[in-house]
């Protein structure tokens, strides 16, 4: 398979590691970031880089344009490509707009965290794929096939609330820890200590409803318990906000069990 | 060991399931729940349970209350102890107040999420522990011990941030999974495909700090993708105000990664 990555952010470079190890696949890259290019170059240096001129004219089975949301369609109005090849994209909430300048379009979101320094497991990231024909959707499974990664046929409506589901209990849970982290080394402890609590609770939410096991101070309405811990918080007004409005929320929402 | 356990709410009933099957442990187990003692009753049939009379006389090396937050100390003072006997109790939050009354005192807060029909990893489940003098410390740790499970020497100030830090990661984290449950439910989409995501972000948080791998739109500054997914949020006022609040704390908090 002849594939082309566009892009050299995180996920690309990600996308570049995998495809570039992976058997049956010949790899381009095209970038715009210099610096970016020569640390792919140093990485992979049998990596086939393309410039725009080899771009317009390489023959490829699927263009992926990995580059961020805001710039995603001028870049990919910014080539032309051949008319049988399929152009995708890897944005949660992107969809490509000028697609009567190119039809054959479609989506190759894999739904994964991708920080520089972190390996992905790409066999454990579910990709999920949109295309317009039968043909376009084979060949985005024949890519997350190549990677060993499960895939998923969504429409768009559905990708745009997976991404925001994503981000709810990915990054905005990461950014908790981060606060408990901070909190908890400012009292000479290692955050560590919550690694098998944290686990336990992330486990308990995939066997059981999360709303069915939901435990702690708003659920049982202990008012005494959020004021204390909110005057723990006294320094940090935005966290103090984030407290009250998620234990309203926790409240308002409830739990089975208790009930 | 000579354990009691007062008390039938979640955290007493996981303490009761392992100390009943613990080796050289004697248990006795007191509440006033009747319906609880005989689910008790029928779960454990050698348990044995004590009056209020019982109680008082009865000899033991550890003496653990397990109640709801606001009724520890009415019930720690309800009953009279022997001299020698420590008594503690399982609470993130709490003091014991009358300690003139009875000055063999400590703590055994085990940093562990309690549901009635999930099992716990007490292997896996950290106890805070603390007591006023080294002979209690070893009783403390020796209960620990026969849950094999691993203990910390904590004082009140320390345990009372890690149970702020547990409500944070733990219960706020549940919360936001259970929202994003639901919302995919309604677009029928299984909500276990944000599993390998999940588990790789809290891997991840564990293995470099939290702060330094956030990822996602807020800390991007992507307000184009923050206004839609507020947009997607439109009927529920609070969730919008939760993505608002997280969204200003991880922007205002940054990204070492990408400074």
């Amino acid at each position: 398979m002849r594939i082309v990555v566009i892009g050299s952010g995180n996920v690309a470079y990600h996308l570049i590691q995998a495809f570039y190890t992976a058997a049956d696949v010949t790899l381009f890259v095209h970038a715009r970031n210099k610096a970016a290019l020569d640390v792919l170059k140093r990485e992979f240096p049998a990596l086939t880089i393309l410039s725009t001129h080899d771009l317009t004219s390489i023959n490829a089975d699927l263009i992926l344009i990995s580059v961020k949301d805001d710039v995603l369609n001028a870049v990919f109005e910014q080539y032309s490509y051949a008319r049988e090849t399929l152009v995708a994209h890897t944005s949660g909430t992107q969809i490509l707009q000028n697609t009567g300048f190119h039809q054959n379009v479609g989506v190759f979101y894999p739904l994964q965290t991708f920080s520089r320094t972190s390996n992905v497991r790409w066999n454990n990231t579910p990709i999920l794929i949109e295309a317009g024909s039968e043909a376009a959707i084979q060949v985005l499974e024949q890519a997350a096939a190549l990677l060993h990664a499960p895939y998923f046929e969504t429409d768009t409506e559905q990708r745009k609330y997976i991404h925001l589901a994503a981000v709810l209990t990915s990054n905005f849970a990461n950014h908790l820890l981060g606060k408990a982290a901070t909190i908890l080394q400012q009292k000479s402890i290692d955050y560590h200590i919550l690694q098998p609590l944290v686990e336990a609770t992330i486990q308990k939410a995939f066997t059981k409803h999360p709303v069915e096991v939901q435990t702690g101070p708003a659920v049982r309405k202990d008012v005494l318990t959020m004021e204390k811990h909110l005057s723990l918080l006294k320094e940090d007004a935005l966290l103090q906000n984030i407290y009250r409005n998620i234990s309203e929320s926790i409240d308002k929402t409830g739990n089975l069990e208790s009930e």
